[in-house]
């Protein structure tokens, strides 16, 4: 079964018999009912508040609060409360301004049990007043930064990163500029959600990762993200893109460690560390993914990001490119290092009273 | 100076002399200063939570939330409490799940004192947990039934409103079956926030209104529904729109008296009617108002339900033939009722304990 953290020894967790939304369920199941304090919430307030941060469109997000919200009310019945104890619940769900809630909003389930909002803005910033929450949750949102460091993109600065698109291969003081930003930004959330949580409450934060010791240039998504630089550069030489606008380009995503996650923790000092894992979730590549499968999940996450960027004629050009060249990638892809790739950490919001 | 209702005495507030927004502004200054009672609110919740109910997508559900929050902090500040004793502000901005909240959401001002959510979903159902509420304001919403009554809809019904498109000059039959939704849905209004409003606390609805025992056909909004009603007829003449559409058209709108608003509030029993009064903003019709400009403002409240009716094509040729027979309609709409064509009424949630 899944382990806590304890004195530093990190488990990695292989969930590839098991679909990686059933191993999400089974670390929040397990988190509420061994860890979630009952007592806070009833003093505090009368409806059960959840967060979503970062919650896109849906499905996804949906899935996640009706995970949380089953959980807790299996938790508050094991306690002994009839079912008529159990608190409404109320759901925001946050993302940032120009996400389309529109959509998020009319896909709503009309049975759904629960009150439901939708926030818009930066969860590096407060978003909600204090203690008002009593669960958060987010999941691969964390790892996007809230800005391209701005050194990379000096060209006066050492940390200049220049030809390349993300800090997988680059020299030590790029990366240094990437993790530096996400130290900052982390701590923005953690400062702000220290606020906002209730005391003895709790944070179930999934994002992906490397491995502690391991460079992002062995993990799968940095060989990934070294290709797709390659493309870039290869249509930059052709000119079909400016050689300038390559330069200026950097997907501002992070993906931190476990050594880092928990030095931030304990930075910000306001939240325990109820659990950490490491989860390798890919499936099996001679089963079910292939080349194309994996370059359509990358445009899917990156082409918002290159759009903004380059603009949209570029896109279908790009990830071709990116198609074609795949069969060169697939053994880096293959021996690089998928251990550990996405990580759970699970937060108590310490209590001083 | 404005009175608050007295034994029935319903007084009419002439306001061409200031602008409708100031006397809103005005009201909801009074009726905080004087009525807003702070303990129940201190002992339930740290964050001062205001509720917009149909807020569209702005900017007039800025500038009423800003007046609110604005006024809350003067009556702390007049109970003697120090700026930094003054509570937090947590906005909901509601409206049905089709509002186009991406627009209200980008317009929001970075710098507002006020945490916000959006809160889809119809308000004549339940939107928030229990007393989760201090303070609800609905500005020209409540008018909008839910449905058209079925039966003006039933060519067997003797209530069938063929020939049409609102109560206006409508057999009584009619007039009740549109009046009778009107009091489910208020009802269902009133049922929903009983609940959701913490006890002491207060609602301000604004909603157009006709005095008593004055028929709709006689104030302004009436004339000119008639007036639209008989363009659509002739287009259904003309064989420009189908005549069993325009028969199965209604405006799904009513306008409440005064009378009827203190029943239905009586009626549900939780809410004492703290201020009730009708106010008469029309402006000088020789002096701002053109056919033109009243055509305009009638196009933009109604669009919306006449495109869904009879789709787009036909509304520039409806409101063409509108304004141009403007001319016909100035002298009726000059010698209609316009005292009073606005209720304010200020409800507070009564204490139980």
């Amino acid at each position: 079964m899944l382990k806590s953290l304890k004195m530093g020894v990190l488990p990695t967790i292989h969930c590839r018999q098991r679909s990686y939304a059933e191993y999400i369920k089974e670390v929040i199941d397990e988190t509420i009912m061994e860890k979630l304090e009952i007592q806070p919430f009833l003093s505090a307030s009368k409806a059960f508040c959840i967060a979503d941060m970062g919650c896109s469109v849906g499905p996804n997000t949906f899935y996640s609060v009706q995970n949380i919200l089953d959980a807790v009310e299996k938790k508050f019945i094991s306690e002994g409360f009839a079912p008529d104890q159990i608190p409404q619940f109320q759901v925001f769900f946050n993302d940032l301004p120009f996400n389309d809630f529109n959509t998020l909003f009319k896909s709503l389930h009309p049975e759904k049990r629960y009150f439901s909002a939708g926030v818009p803005g930066s969860f590096h910033g407060r978003l909600f007043p204090d203690s008002s929450l009593h669960f958060v949750h987010s999941s691969y949102s964390l790892q996007w930064l809230s800005e391209v460091p701005p050194e990379v993109l000096d060209k006066d600065s050492p940390a200049w990163n220049q030809g390349r698109i993300h800090y997988t291969n680059a020299p030590e003081v790029v990366v240094e500029a990437f993790a530096a930003q996400f130290a900052k930004d982390l701590g923005m959330f953690l400062d702000a959600r220290e606020k906002e949580l209730v005391e003895g409450s709790m944070m179930v934060l999934i994002l992906p990762s490397s491995p502690d010791g391991i460079p992002f240039s062995d993990v799968p998504t940095g060989v990934l993200f070294n290709h797709l630089g390659s493309c870039l550069v290869d249509l930059a030489k052709e000119g079909l893109v400016s050689e300038a606008l390559v330069d200026s380009f950097n997907i501002p995503m992070y993906s931190v460690t476990p050594r880092e996650m928990r030095q931030l923790v304990e930075r910000n000092g306001c939240f325990s560390i109820e659990r950490m894992e490491l989860a390798d979730c890919r499936t099996d590549p001679d089963n079910t993914v292939t080349g194309y499968s994996i370059a359509m999940h990358f445009r899917a996450g990156l082409e918002g990001v290159i759009k903004r960027h380059f603009g949209a004629e570029i896109i279908n050009e790009l990830f071709e490119r990116f198609l074609e060249r795949m069969d060169d990638v697939i053994p880096s892809l293959l021996s690089s290092n998928a251990e550990g790739s996405q990580l759970t950490v699970i937060l108590k919001r310490k209590c001083y009273h």
